[in-house]
């Protein structure tokens, strides 16, 4: 049996061909199929490159308004899951996302992919990735003491976003920007949580249970995608002239800064360059102030931490957008999370085409086996 | 940026290390830290195996009396844990591990791994691993119609197991036929439930959402844990006289014999070999069946697939044993997860001391990006 010891963590081993995008990290460039995703965020819609990961291609006009009437029923809660909703937000986790998994994975009807035709695994990510934002957002309404807000088929998922958090049907530049933020966090390469949701869609399991799987891997602190952490640093830096000597001490401490540095650029981070324009539109005080202190950490790393090439992520604008979205900071995960639901799901489906069950080994580094049992 | 190229499905690709054991496909012998894990079936209990697994040593009297008095109280489910038992039973997903996962998936106070002192952990895993019979025979009794049934202080895991499934307390030998069926499950490798909960908790989530994962894939047809069908297929076999035609009608019709072959076995699988033992123990007609059957199936296989060193599998005898216990058929996977959740939750402790998280990459084999974006 010939065996390939790969490196720590699986870094850089290519574990499968994805037709689905590809992260370029020394050109600071990600894509989508073949468009380049910052085009669509600019250019395009939310619905449009949901559409794109499922069907392969960006939609024409009427294949837009076809789509948007095909998901806009399926984000209403049924009976059922209204009911599991309540009972989640009354007793369940406190972090949403795992109190989404827990609403998702209660969801009867699950069908391996195994035996599932490519229809029904479309309909069922759908579905999904449908009902996710309606779920997170009446979670959080409930846990804040207010009712929860039925989704309306005349507004967009961004909209519609904005809209059962708040209640307020959002000004437009807010819903252009959150389905700016949304189009740009679709997919990000073979991220951790993408990658367990492939493990597990290679077992032949159903859907949900490989974005139940995700949304734990989504959960861990490693993964990264916690936009309210960097918010929280910046609140940390009460005056701007405050801002260089706060982060010196937490690079000389060897503290990481959060919304900065990433595994895969080492330029700028495209979606952190579009989201910061973005938040120039929407203006005000929080974002002059973040493109201020962004300048001032990133030349602290850059002397402190020459070689590492560390510059503002997509956390530190997301949260920035978010908040002038006037978006709560529990909930920006879970808007990630909204997002993200529609790259797994993309992937899962591609997964499900190949028969191969991902499972590499281990070796074991234990005492020498078998040792004769010791009395009792 | 130098790049891996990894066999399909990571074949073969050490990811890690571990002290937990290891699977010798070629001797046809597997082990539990440093001790056969048959050795440990036949001379010990499940509960002195869970305790190997957790401490990395097996008790001695005192410290298994210990365990037990600990792991006794866990099995008892809260009121609110009660509650959404109940609701799952009702409108839950319809797969018992799907169920299961629910509820776990639901419990409040789940702490990062990265943030959880190693006492914290293991009191996590424990409760985790001790709450799950309970559970999964709580939603069994309520779709049966009939009340959930108390675990019982003074029962090990296997009594109680068929105690809360059957409401009648297990003879001797039903209990130990279980028992050494439960420990010699706990763990086996890297399969993909396994590797799943590892990479979740390589993000430094919780240990629950490492095992809700682990559960996802231990529910997909190819993961192969599903002592039920190798039964359904013994059912199909009316008249030993006709196994030779059935097995040769499926094999060359290019079928696979649930419960034949394993992935890494070239040898009888050991877990067959106990199991089958355990089985004529207890007797009957079943059994006599099975074992006849096994010959006759193993002997067309040999004839018709020469190569491929096909034997019976753990499903084959482990339908056996479960049947002759009284488990009803759609309670065989679940009595199979009561175990292993024990080999995951020490693997996911384990991997939580690795601060490298598990992300491969992958590479992108579609259409040259970026092109221009299609007027709509």
């Amino acid at each position: 049996m010939s065996v390939l010891d790969a490196p720590r963590g699986l870094h850089n081993v290519v574990v499968t061909s994805t037709s689905i995008g590809d992260v370029r990290g020394d050109e600071g460039f990600y894509h989508y199929r073949q468009y380049s995703a910052i085009d669509i965020a600019e250019s395009r819609t939310f619905e449009d490159a949901w559409f794109l990961m499922v069907e392969g291609r960006l939609p024409n006009l009427s294949e837009r308004a076809e789509f948007s009437r095909t998901v806009a029923p399926l984000r209403v809660l049924s009976a059922q899951v209204r009911e599991a909703v309540a009972s989640v937000a009354a007793t369940g986790p406190e972090q949403p996302l795992l109190a989404l998994r827990t609403v998702l994975s209660g969801m009867p009807g699950a069908v391996p992919l195994y035996e599932s035709t490519e229809a029904d695994k479309r309909a069922t990510a759908l579905r999904l990735c449908a009902v996710t934002p309606t779920v997170l957002a009446a979670v959080h309404r409930l846990r804040s003491g207010q009712e929860p807000i039925e989704p309306r088929q005349d507004l967009t998922t961004a909209q519609n976003w904005l809209f059962m958090i708040s209640g307020d049907v959002p000004s437009d530049a807010h819903a252009r920007a959150v389905d700016r933020y949304l189009t740009a966090t679709i997919d990000h390469g073979f991220n951790a949580s993408t990658f367990t949701a492939r493990v597990v869609a290679s077992t032949g399991s159903d859907i949900a249970s490989a974005v139940c799987a995700a949304i734990g891997a989504f959960a861990g602190p490693l993964h990264g995608g916690a936009p309210d952490r960097a918010l929280d640093g910046l609140d940390q830096i009460a005056d701007l002239a405050d801002a260089d000597s706060w982060a010196r001490t937490k690079i000389t401490a060897g503290e990481r800064i959060m919304g900065f540095g990433h595994p895969v650029y080492r330029t700028e981070d495209p979606r952190s360059v579009m989201l910061r324009e973005t938040a120039q539109q929407l203006g005000g005080e929080l974002i002059d102030k973040a493109a201020q202190v962004e300048k001032v950490i990133a030349a602290a790393l850059a002397d402190l931490k020459p070689d590492r090439k560390l510059y503002a992520n997509v956390e530190y604008y997301a949260g920035v957008l978010m908040e002038l979205c006037g978006i709560p900071r529990s909930m920006f995960t879970p808007t990630f999370a909204c997002s993200r639901i529609v790259g797994w799901c993309a992937n899962i489906v591609e997964q499900s085409a190949d028969s191969k069950i991902i499972r590499p080994i281990a070796r074991y580094d234990g005492p020498e086996a078998p040792q004769a049992l010791p009395a009792l």
